[in-house]
């Protein structure tokens, strides 16, 4: 599961959900629930729109789910259907403007969207609908979509039209959620890069980009939504529209190693098996003679319990760690930047004092925290310190929707592993093999973007990842 | 002067600020205390936008200036041009997506708009747009006012060609200050229903929607931006265009009777010294036998002095308020409704008691209010109340910009001025003609609207006002 | 009345409020709104306390009562009695810890109290409690009240005898409120200083430091608690204990000049009448040729209409005031300073251009303001302008209950009327005489602490006023 | 570990923090970091008091240390000794005038206290104090120790001899520090029942409740405070006072099962060690056949990872638990109270299903919640469900700080182990054995207040616990 404040990770940057009832559901309710399952997924802002017999009102601020609604908000977002989204930022500063969903009007009524992914061709887009004197008030790619949909709605294209007309336009990764005065809609890109799943809960339909939310509201799991599929949720209960858009199924393999939690199941496949058996791969990968194997909380836990089982060596709590951080929470300053990982995270002395230790993590993207998880464990006394990465060193930006630092900060982007091993201060360092990897999702239906990794994009991105140079980056983090 | 909660007056919807600078002024610093002067315009949202070097940075929210920009705030819009917003709402609900400035981007460039009007043809243009392919955010005049100078743009038009071509199209009030990543603009509508004026600091142009905004930054007041025309500020100084639009000047007359500050001068007429001779011409037309005058604080309290000088009845201080309403004081719930206005409003005993008195106010919208006053002075010893109102019976809704109730909540459109002052409990009534009215902004340069009391609209304007049948709404208020 | 934001003024410390209901009343609500029309006597704190059966439940909080009291907070503060309190701090710091009412557990159950006016023994007092183990919690004089009581209770002495006891020992000012499980008790030091009165709400008796919180729950005023006199008001209706304590009657005769809101009636005399006829006394004292009267708002406006009919010299509005200011809002910086007293005062330049201008206003303390506000005057066109103060000079400091500024911070007490003027830069300046002054309000069963004025402290002080030498200090303000 | 929501746990009272600094120690922020450490001890309000030059000031306020604190605030509290807390309630209300540190002002100047855990001879000391004329503001056992002190200190009495004396008359539990303008001092109770430790900074000594606070500081461990001692730090060192009140250690067995933190020592054992033991002797004392073992989050996990070590049945990730619950989180309505554990916490459906499983968790109270995470595990397939609970069946209420409730709802106070494996829907039910118990703090230097599990209290405690009866009660929870 993502954490709230871990600044070396990559950060998910959205979650979204919908629900059309059909009998007397609190949809509003229900979506405050599966958003507050989905916030590892973004904890900026957040927000619910619902149709009130046609007409789409909405709430949505900054802040996390618990933050953004009261009682009373929620009294007041009365309805029959819901979407909602929670937004980590990529594109567009993080501003309220650029807070989901989005609600507009236009020529056939209102409409809402929330979006998980990223368009690598929106500016493109942009640009050829400003020539045409459209007007744009966010930096969100829901606000692109919205336009092509409007522009291809007519009085002989009903929505589902207009919205295969906008997936035939637009390039890159998109879960998305459309409220209209009479459906849900749920859409995944032609090469699935994001999740989305349906579920039911009595005899309403419910979309989520994961299906712990599904669990949180005690709505059953149907299925994925395919790669290129529409459904389309009304009274009259569900509708598939498959395009022909899709080729192949390119589900983010990062969804497995990071993002998603790990009692969520995507595309056929259990998160919580692949990280496990990650960390059994990496276990026989890298065999290393050691006394405990411990975990970084707490998305490094579940691949550690699986070196473990491999390995034979005991499993610990390496760290236990202060749940309480919040928003406003005040960093140490300069003067006291060691302290900055300690009161988020203490070494248990008792378990590693004198131990060789063996320390699972999931990745690795700057190097800096590791560095000083690494430290705090040789100051509570352990002799050996082995890193344990359950996957393959990250290379190359995300252009999908994740929020990947430009290459110079990632560390693997120009260092050897040993290099990166001196640095961070271990005795070894380990990766995961990316072919190991890619195998660990058990029974997915789908292939993988593992560009991260590979640098092989699934389609045409801009040119910035490619044309870097390493020079000059050689020192240490 | 509009008071924070006066729920039984006319409500302006707006007002407008903008200011470019060539040397180093602090415009959002600026914009914050011009707001706060004009605040009587607009208690529900605010914002400020800035051009930072081309970019355009805002912040609006709900509430009073004081409470949405703090310094933390001020300090981050960083630029040497702005424009602000107070805005109380006529069209569009009350809701964060409705504040102003609007701040789009479109082909050329981010643009920022604050309105101050109503456009009676906006649904049609709106449509229109639609039809094309548009969507909309809010229900703000500005959208379809930015879309429109959007479309017009072009590489063969200036932004001043393109407001133009707007302004050719859209129909109804507006007050509007424009900021574009080089200029700042105002234009006022051809009928120049809402105000707007010029001045300068140093060698900053400064433009509002009343010269009081002037006055509060030090600003010298220079001129009136004319009915119909574009003034374009920017680093090389003020440029005006007239466009042919303009056929003659119809400025709302409620600017003068209620919605200006006294202390603000409008198309060359000081709003004091309007008020001051309503009140005496309303001592002409309707003189009456008593011993003191009293306004109704605060507005009524200029024609009160105007009614004594011309009377030659002493003034006196009839009313104590209270000054520290804020947005979430409780109202008395049901049972204590006659409380309402005694918490707000106290009658001073001392000055009424045995005393037949001359009440001035400067305008009944439904009378309850009124009625209420009425029995204050009853209650504390006023032997007799003679109503005195400094405008003739408001009869018609208007749609320029100002929240008027439907007509049946007008208690003039249906009633005499026998069976109000019945209504209120007044020993006398008496309005100031529509001619004696007019007369009162002394040397001003121009005509007026005033269809809320005669029906004349300037324009063709929507339905509901004319087809309006008293039937049955001849009971009291 | 007192202004929200005045630092040129003196500024009341408290008041205060208590009621007791034999029906129904919803007390916390009654107190609510009478605590509101209470907010010029303080506007840093403000409280209330419940009798909830025996138990006594509070709340209390920094800020304005529409800002610390909610609708859920007064549901939960039942009972049949309540006291209140607004503060602006005098002694103590302004600390949350300071705020009234303070809720106390003592051997003879709870008890809450609420207090206006200053002690100047308290230091005294508190040390001799301090030599028996007392612990003191908060800087006010409640709590040394409310030990004292506590001490002299016992099984042989009411609550009554026990404030008698409280009251020979304490030296000061003070308009008391006391809450018990059984009572509401009233008290007014021996001098009167403070006051307090009584009124009637249907059935239930009713405490308030003036009668315009009467008239604001819609109460009527019965008489004034006299100087000496404690009322105790339960179930069985109201007692008065005369103590033999009071000698006479020395009402502050700036609750007169300044501090009550001119509808409140004090001792038998009407606050407006007061300022009324400190006006007209004014203008005979100190006659001078000129086109207009005005008053600086909103203290100085009832004796400029005082002026204005004994001199014949029309009264004309003179300034707008902005109502709008919170307690959030921003100074002007170093750079705009002269912009402090311009946001929040307009000269109304049309009523005063051009004309010989005579500015009445209640008092000067420092004279800074006095000095940007005459400027105000000339920047608009004021061709003479002549500042008549309707009280004497200011020389000494306050020991009861009023935040007065150091004696070298009163103009007054080291310089010239005519350096005072000059300073100013007013064309003339005159004051009211003390014998004047005191003749003012008409009918009051009162004589008057004036001390402010001529030194003569109704009691023994702190020797710091006297000591005081005026060396070095007549610079300009 | 504590979690913010668990209304179905024991709940810990309070943590207590101390820093005096030679050096220029920033110790308002280092309170703030050590008091976010302890935030497990106590979630609803928080403070810091702070030395400054002689003056102590302080900021408290509900909430949690984030919310609480501000950079603004944490500035102001500038100083070079502190004390800090954090709370949740047990005696007193959850009110405001109950937060600590208590601030007082005594003979011997000022005094802030802040307190961990319960006297249970409070009200007798309050009456007897009350009877001499004390007055009580708060409820909490800190404002009775100041009076005591207070009381003691004499011209002939230091402050440590004043401690003494109180201590001599309390009984109780109590971990206390104390800030006196030239000292901070730590006391522990006679029979050290709440944890207090000794650490170093540099050359400042600072005070904690539990020895995680010292490592998120960067503190080094020196020892534990002994029960009876006194140790009063000043700008000369430590010095420690020795009272001969202790005969013996009786530290609360609970803080080793469920309170502390598990990377916190206490008495010279670790909590780590003290759970993985209980669950190795859970394990011995209690073998079931099963496929896996797992923790409830977040307490249980230890045990569990001990029961796995000492069963060799593997150990799995049973849930997972949503980390972003805050205050407002809205808990579900009556119609989803099924809801209330799902969303937050999550059965691993692909670990469980299918399996025979050990679900350890530290305690039972009331056993509601049990009964829902069972039925969590058995929803997602697991087909046998063994209970382990790695203490004993809790039957009496504690007197000594922590918030348990009356025995009727003690689940195991009046039912057999059958009775609650039944109500809780498991297939087994297995509880730790007292003497398993007590032997788990390997190296303590404590032996154990145990009475919540065997009812012999430490010291005589109020009757209530004894004298209650079953009857009646032997329904299903």
């Amino acid at each position: 599961m993502n954490e709230y404040i871990r600044p070396d990770k990559f950060r998910e940057e959205c979650g979204v959900f919908g629900i059309l009832s059909n009998n007397s559901h609190d949809v509003a309710s229900l979506s405050y629930y599966a958003l507050y399952a989905l916030q590892h997924r973004g904890q900026e802002s957040c927000g619910i729109a619902v149709n009130n017999e046609g007409d789409i009102d909405h709430h949505k601020a900054m802040g996390l789910v618990p933050e953004v609604f009261s009682e009373k908000i929620l009294d007041e977002l009365q309805g029959k259907a819901a979407i909602g989204h929670v937004r980590y930022s990529t594109t567009g500063a993080s501003l309220l403007a650029n807070a989901q969903p989005l609600v507009v009007k236009y020529k056939d009524g209102k409409m809402a969207l929330a979006h998980n992914g990223n368009l690598v061709n929106a500016s493109e887009i942009r640009e050829k609908l400003e020539e045409n004197g459209a007007i744009f008030q966010s930096t969100i790619d829901s606000e692109v979509m919205a336009y092509l949909i409007s522009r291809y709605r007519g009085h002989n294209n009903s929505i589902e039209e207009a919205i295969t007309e906008m997936m035939k336009e637009v390039k890159g990764s998109y879960a998305l959620v459309i409220l209209t005065p009479k459906k849900l809609l749920g859409i995944r890109d032609p090469l699935g890069i994001r999740p989305l799943c349906i579920g039911m809960l009595d005899d309403s339909y419910v979309l989520a980009s994961e299906s712990c939310a599904l669990d949180a509201i005690g709505a059953n799991f149907i299925r994925d939504v395919e790669p290129g599929e529409i459904v389309a949720v009304s009274e009259d209960g569900l509708v598939s529209i498959k395009t022909n858009l899709s080729k192949e199924s390119k589900l983010c393999i990062f969804e497995h190693i990071y993002f998603a939690r790990p009692d969520s199941f995507i595309d056929g496949a259990s998160v919580y098996r692949a990280r496990f058996e990650a960390g059994r791969l990496l276990a026989m990968e890298n065999p290393v003679n050691a006394d405990l194997v411990i975990g970084v909380p707490d998305s490094g836990i579940t691949a550690a319990l699986g070196y473990s089982e491999q390995s034979g060596i005991p499993y610990a709590q390496g760290f236990i760690k202060n749940r309480y951080v919040g928003r406003t929470f005040i960093q140490p300053d300069q003067g006291k930047r060691e302290m900055s990982v300690r009161i988020k995270l203490n070494a248990m002395k008792n378990a590693v004092e004198g131990k060789r230790v063996i320390m699972v993590d999931d990745s690795i993207v700057r190097g800096t925290t590791s560095k000083r998880i690494v430290q705090l464990l040789r100051d509570a006394g352990a002799t050996e310190v082995h890193l344990k990465i359950s996957s393959p060193p990250v290379k190359w930006p995300c252009y999908f929707g994740i929020d990947t630092p430009s290459r110079q900060h990632l560390t693997a982007a120009c260092h050897s592993v040993d290099e990166i091993r001196e640095m961070i201060g271990a005795d070894t360092l380990s990766y995961l093999s990316i072919d190991g990897l890619i195998s660990t999702p058990i029974g997915s239906k789908s292939r993988f973007c593992k560009a991260c990794f590979d640098g092989n994009y699934p389609m045409h991105v801009p040119a910035e990842g490619n044309k870097f140079s390493c020079d000059g980056l050689q020192k240490k983090c």
